[in-house]
């Protein structure tokens, strides 16, 4: 396969040259406008210049355009028993930026979205602490508050991977993500508000939900970054992402950041919940399985061209994006290659990386209907590379389901059709 | 009134202690829980921990809970003729964080939203070029693109206080604004494609609705930061913030960044359009009018408490909140005031203020149902603080519409309600 954009890329001016004036046409008086064949709609009735369009009692609360019907969550149904314990994944083939509106943010559920009204919430701090506390609703709003932006990531989003390529699309192999702005109060402004004592080592968290979703959760985070977050993007949280308060847990796997969280118990030591040892375990290559890999690694995924974002417009210039994000830090770099791997292009961030947020990756390139083999590949900033499925396979067999960061490839073919395929 | 904080802060614990024994209760085991009154909420069934919730197909788009209904863009009235030309505001009294979510973000259109499908969507560059030229939707994505936020506030927003305190409500007297995460295409770039000739000094930029809503714009701004957008947060722009494509005009007033866009004409002077000429000019106290003061100036408004977001917890720790902005840079300082303007403390950004987009600031402190003129005071980069409405209607008398960045005060009461009110 080739890898174009070797040089210095064609004028984008000759390309629209090229194919403008056959689909949109050249406006009168250009150079080229004596080929052009008019474009009908600038020669026909533009309806919605003519005449009024909808007032503003129309949208209260506004939904997005009747053409942007596609650009939703969905859930694969044979992935769960029941809707109540699924995963619905975010349209990130179809996004572009870094934030995640909520209404098409991922979600995830083990018994449910639960409707939990402000007045009804209490969160309850207890166990090694100098005062139990029980805070409601309105006690949260009375203590200082963060604004930070942060990914959460599900820890088995690509899981369906480790055995081959499977699902066709983006949103199915890397949608279990979104990335929002949260506004809420500190964990570790609450935990001192009670006292931990020198014994307490670890904060065991539950939601108010029945599945509970209990996690443990070791002090030094849980003093760090977290933050008990009522806000997501300006507005109250969603009733799907923890309405009235969530816990966020920066760069950890989103099954830590508990929803409708109601208690925090300071312990000695883990609890080994369901949540930690039947699940969010990583089985591995021998058989065995490791637990407590909770920071979420180096990843990212070419968004666009992928199976669900074909190539549909013709050769020439075409922009190559993704995302990019890591539990560790800031991603500092991301490489596309076009050929499997075997040659790699250093992308354009659209903005430097923020520690634990997606980042946003373009290459801006040149497609001649070659046939490519599209990867990314992220660098954070502690130097850690995002590795390949079959790295990644040599200590973790085809047997796990969590924690599969590796690299992703889109077979693009001639017509601009893509597929996800691996390439060994 | 007596200013409060003037020492060290109580302990938020001594706070809880007094007030949450009554409300949410200390659990079993703390000191002072033999006095605590049994919550209620512990003792009954919760429903929500008992059965299952919503399935994830319940909602592949999602809007917010129930409880969050009146969180909405609301108009007035009596302000226009007509909801097509009307003005829907952003309820910034109940939004935290700095992002706007598209589906309560401002809109305000001069001849409604119209419906414009991406197929039929074109636009051109014409006038003083080397070569004009016509993009479909398509074309426009395959140019490089960028990521930007940014702040887009009316000219007209706080305009009805030049006459002195009327709407009660921050989403009334400030709402006429929003703050978004662009993606688009920088319009440099396309102007660079066409080739504008030594001789075009502005650029006359038009929408595809009736109103056209035409405004003229100097070729350094042109060339300098504007985008044409076509998603923000992330996705698709909503119907009423002009899909498929708008103008992004950093820091500029909201007028500027037109809707739809359809058409960008570069010529060698202003077209001085009625939108520049009847509209969006300022009257000043000699009954003259000045144009083209397209910058916002800095400004900032404490959100809550406010009009429509009072007290209603007890006395004791208490979180001022509000935004600040200007369109010449960065939010580098905000000063609170709660006795009317003569004593000022320096709030805390919750980021480093980020240029041309809003920054959300804290004041941690206390009440013990004191009244308080609460006032709110910007500084941004350039050294420029935030006027008071005085020291603006000096030169601009009380007859302006537009431009209107003085400070704003409102009178928290005893029991916590609050008032839209002058100081003089």
């Amino acid at each position: 396969m080739t890898v174009r954009f070797k040089g210095k890329a064609p004028s984008r001016r000759a390309f629209l040259k090229g194919t403008l004036a056959s689909t949109a046409g050249m406006v009168a008086g250009a150079g080229a406008a004596s080929a052009a064949t008019p474009d009908p709609l600038i020669t026909q009735k533009q309806e919605w210049a003519m005449g009024l369009g909808d007032g503003v009692d129309a949208t209260p609360y506004g939904l997005p355009i009747q053409y942007e019907g596609d650009v939703i969550r969905r859930n694969v149904e044979w992935l769960t028993a029941d809707t109540i314990s699924s995963i619905n994944f975010s349209p990130i083939h179809a996004l572009d930026g870094t934030i995640t509106p909520q209404g098409c943010a991922f979600e995830r559920h083990h018994s449910g979205a639960i409707d939990l009204k402000k007045e009804d919430y209490r969160l309850m701090i207890n166990g090694m602490v100098d005062q139990e506390l029980v805070f409601s609703y309105e006690d949260l709003e009375r203590f200082p508050r963060v604004n930070k932006t942060f990914f959460l990531e599900c820890a088995a989003n690509t899981g369906m991977e480790w055995a081959g390529a499977q699902l066709n699309g983006a949103q199915f192999t890397h949608g279990m993500i979104h990335n929002m702005e949260y506004t809420g109060v500190s964990l570790r402004t609450l935990l001192e508000e009670a006292g931990v004592k020198p014994e307490g080592k670890w904060v065991y968290v539950e939601g108010a939900d029945a599945s509970s979703n209990g996690r443990s959760i070791p002090i030094e985070k849980a003093l760090d970054d977290c933050i008990i977050a009522f806000k997501a993007n300006g507005e109250a949280l969603r009733k799907e992402h923890g309405y009235p308060a969530r816990l966020v847990v920066p760069g950890w796997e989103g099954n830590m950041w508990v929803k409708w969280i109601r208690r925090i118990e300071i312990t000695d030591q883990a609890i080994e919940s369901r949540e930690e040892t039947s699940k969010y375990t990583d089985t591995l290559e021998d058989g065995t399985s490791r637990k407590w890999t909770w920071v979420m690694d180096a990843k990212s995924v070419v968004t666009s061209p992928s199976p669900q974002s074909p190539i549909k417009h013709g050769h020439g210039p075409l922009v190559i994006t993704g995302l990019a994000w890591s539990g560790r830090g800031a991603i500092t770099r991301v490489d596309v290659s076009k050929d499997g791997g075997k040659t790699w292009e250093t992308a354009r961030l659209a903005n430097p990386g923020q520690p634990m947020a997606l980042t946003r990756f373009y290459l801006d390139t040149q497609w001649a209907g070659e046939e490519m083999l599209l990867q990314s590949r992220a660098v954070d900033e502690t130097g850690y590379v995002q590795p390949t499925k079959a790295m990644l396979r040599e200590t973790r067999g085809e047997n796990s389901i969590y924690h599969n960061n590796c690299i992703q490839t889109w077979w693009v073919k001639a017509d601009g059709e893509a597929e996800n395929v691996e390439v060994s």
